[in-house]
């Protein structure tokens, strides 16, 4: 007979930081009914992903299984945790639960694709609990970096499974409730089967810092400032925005918000009642008749985002508003991994007009969103799971995880994207390898990041283009010689000549020198054609240029 | 009448970071006689240069002042000083001047580039000095991360210039010599015009550490490592090369180098004497023989580089060796700022391999070869100069050294690529602005970075490419539809057709509802064409991609 089990399968944010989904599921193999947690986005770069604008997990498995699919819980409204909801639900057409601040920012997203808002249902905190299939699934309020986060307490018939989701340990945030050790302690005391922990600062050994450290230091920052103050931090980081607001109120500023998101972000703070006061504030057109040390700015573009507010301002002007000699800039932000060169471009451009920006080298003006190792331990010394499943991380997180898990005596799970685990096994096991990936929002179509379409842009782009036109006739004769265009190549190569009259005289005399039977196979010829192509690019200019080749017959 | 000045103008390295060039002259306005300390090149990044293979800095304010071009001095043999120097000695012709080490890798560049040895000239450090028109120069050894570095002595008839070179204040580097405090005092006693600085670590504010701290913790860790071990570091340096190979040899194992950079260091540095000792090595053939134990990688790499040897191991196996399980690898370097994405990466496929990587977060295993603020401070303080003249840094950091400088009572003088500036002014003015840029070797051919070349293969690389090909009759009547092949675009948009017929569709409309008037003219109707298929791609997938138009036209 073959038994029960429960499943767990992430789609993504197992082996990488961002684009979260992970499955879980109860039932007889193959059979087991299922929930999907968060369904996030990843954000491209010109390294890996040219052109491209959103990064979507591949859900494929899920899709196939979506009759099996009770509903989607997301934990919170990080992008690489909602983001892909949206996307998704024309074609995974499960209901989305999730807490009122997250419902919406889900639900803004939702309308942007024409689909009901209603599909996304607001619940409420732990205890109360949602039904979903086998499943009843709990939010647990937990302190991150926006507001209403939550763990989620999934219990199966086999067990209670807990989800952190992204947390830190913060009796102190601000904005949103506090870490509650004895509610945790509460929730674990009959027994958790496995613990799906964030394994983002496993790295960092020191015990995070509250939200609370940050106030004090930017309020002398600010009431020291002499001219224009701008601050910059994720917009849904409400409770840095509160700060950094308030830090501005209490120096006599008037506040401005700038940037779509940072607007956003508070009006669905407040409309959800997650920000009970937020200062006065003031538009930019109003901003700019003030006096520059009456006036705070708070502003998007803490990653260097090239159209964000921060490099509008690095830029020059924006929404009227030009910063000067004399003014300061605050990074009050970490710079993820990936982004310095943006960032510090922009911080330099500030310097070409005199500002001072001040950012967080010291440490001062900014606290991380995410446990560090102190604080995942003690989650773990809290839960007291069967097993530890590190989720949220690069492989180099989730195994240096694994290996805490090890060294004190708990038993550590690591699972990546795609292995599907048997939780109820004698000993947790990889049941399965199912195929995962990512996909591209390109424009407004999707495409496989396998796919080649991306691949081949990104050779355009290291080496250049050229297109090369044929027409010939009835007799596979050469109705004159062929011709190039160029893209992204030099004009001129080593010999002095124009690179596309030495493309096409080689052309040429390929042509004039093949035989009847090549020039009358379109495959054969448009090797060839690409061939001497990249060959004779290669002895001009010394790169191998991608080739589109053009055979018209007249006939 | 017309005083002679003495004149400074950066072409390369004031307002970043590498492609260091700076020019020096003296003379009435404009017959200057001038010479040029370093010529170096940049490194290309895919979000600003693909493609590329090197950047040059824009020589053709000096290439039009030949004739007045007396030599190039080059103050030490890292690429962002020395590498463009036989690039550009077809242009300039001026003799090089550097020590013997920094001679030994510039003159392998030259034969690599068909030119003569010889014009590479070893000099004597001082107080040595070399005369080059109305200068004389000595080269004065300085701490630095590579050997043999110099600061040097210009002397003009209008007095004494110290040009920093990259330093930092070590008196215990491992290889080269110490920093020699009473030298620079001496050097300095009968006063200084200017000071040009190093910038680069302006923003580090503790003193910095000694070469000397990282030997102990390096064999430390070698010391406690199970199975084999491999190190990365910059192979220009020196020292740590010697520190990781001998950590490899007092625990017992046989040092192998592996990739081309580092086998090349090690040799140069053995050919000049600059290494009296190393221990012995083995070939990767003898070290995959070995136990695990007894091996000691000194590895390429440490930047993330596709090609080197740390991101090949990576990738499984490099020169038969295959690290694994139980096998550690060790970062004894930082990572450039813009390099974090291709180390993380490794790290990542390291972590797969069940590889342990230690890299700097502890700080144990790396030190700096800039001067940090205090250290640069103490250079001030030694030197005691009229002015202080920031280089080797990006805009934030000049400006934050001129601050440090006006903050202590010194002159301080922001001056950036492209400010000539009168050093010999009553108060230091850009004297002129000279035009100065980037060059793009690109292949074996050099492009300007304004050309547009590279821009296109950027817009490539975002937006895709379509070949749109028409060929017209005598009477300007289309033969034919007119077609198009598609680079790097999906093959299928919202319409569920593939993207080529919807774009040959609305090509095909276009030609037929237009007006013979149109069609006859070439450039009208390529910019149609072109206008057509954006429009109807952006409808389709939502991108405007790159559009070449190939007319042919029958006659």
């Amino acid at each position: 007979m073959i038994n029960e089990r429960v499943i767990y399968l992430p789609l993504g944010g197992a082996g990488e930081v961002g684009m979260n989904a992970y499955v879980y599921g109860y039932g007889k193999p193959g059979k087991e009914k299922l929930i999907l947690v968060d369904l996030g986005v990843a954000f491209p770069d010109m390294d890996t992903s040219p052109g491209v604008d959103l990064i979507l997990p591949d859900i494929s498995w899920l899709e196939a299984r979506k009759a099996d699919l009770e509903a989607v819980f997301v934990t919170h409204a990080h992008e690489d945790h909602v983001g892909a909801v949206a996307h998704y639900y024309g074609r995974l057409g499960a209901p989305v639960y999730t807490r009122a601040f997250t419902a919406n920012i889900a639900r803004r997203k939702m309308a942007e694709h024409g689909h009901p808002e209603k599909a996304v249902k607001v619940v409420s905190p732990w205890p109360k609990m949602t039904q979903a299939g086998p499943f009843k699934v709990g939010f647990v309020p937990i302190s991150h970096s926006i507001p209403e986060s939550s763990a989620l307490v999934i219990d199966t018939p086999k067990g209670r499974l807990l989800h952190s989701g992204d947390f830190k340990i913060d009796t102190d945030p601000g904005v949103g409730e506090p870490f509650d050790h004895a509610l945790f302690e509460d929730i674990a005391k009959d027994g958790v089967l496995a613990l799906m922990c964030d394994s983002t600062n496993v790295f960092s050994a020191h015990e995070g810092r509250s939200e609370a450290t940050v106030g004090p230091e930017i309020e002398k920052l600010v009431a020291s400032a002499k001219g224009m103050v701008a601050a910059t931090t994720f917009a849904s980081n409400v409770a840095r925005v509160l700060t950094l607001a308030e830090a501005g109120a209490r120096a006599g500023r008037s506040v401005c918000l700038m940037g779509r998101a940072m607007r956003r972000m508070v009006e669905a703070s407040v409309e959800t009642g997650v920000l009970k006061k937020f200062p006065p504030t003031v538009s930019p057109e109003e901003a700019k008749t003030l006096p520059r040390e009456s006036v705070m700015l708070i502003v998007t573009g803490s990653q260097g985002e090239r159209r964000a507010a921060s490099a509008q301002l690095a830029n020059g002007k924006y929404q009227g508003i030009k910063l000067k000699e004399g003014d300061t800039f605050l990074f009050s932000s970490k710079t993820i991994p990936g982004n310095e060169r943006g960032v510090i471009r922009i911080i330099n451009q500030f310097s070409e007009l005199g500002v001072d920006v001040v950012d967080d080298t010291s440490g001062r003006y900014h606290v991380s969103g995410h446990a560090n190792r102190p604080d995942i331990e003690m989650m773990h010394d809290l839960i007291k799971p069967q097993m530890v499943v590190p989720m949220h991380g690069e492989h180099r997180h989730l195994r240096e995880h694994v290996k805490i898990c090890n060294a004190k005596g708990i038993r550590g799970v690591l699972a990546v994207n795609g292995m599907l685990m048997d939780l109820t096994a004698q000993t947790p096991v990889v049941a399965e390898h199912v195929e995962t990936g990512r996909t591209y929002l390109d424009g407004s179509v999707q495409v496989g990041a396998l796919d080649g379409v991306v691949r081949d842009r990104i050779r355009m782009a290291l080496n250049g283009h050229v297109a090369v036109n044929i027409i010939l006739d009835e007799d596979d004769e050469s109705l004159g010689d062929p011709w190039c265009e160029i893209k992204g190549l030099a004009e001129t190569g080593s010999s002095g000549a124009p690179l596309l009259d030495v493309l096409e005289e080689d052309l040429s005399q390929f042509i004039g020198r093949s035989a009847r039977k090549l020039r009358a196979d379109d495959d054969k010829l448009e090797d060839e054609l690409r061939r001497i192509t990249r060959q004779s690019a290669l002895g001009e200019i010394g790169k191998k240029p991608e080739v589109t080749v053009i055979i018209s017959r007249m006939s």
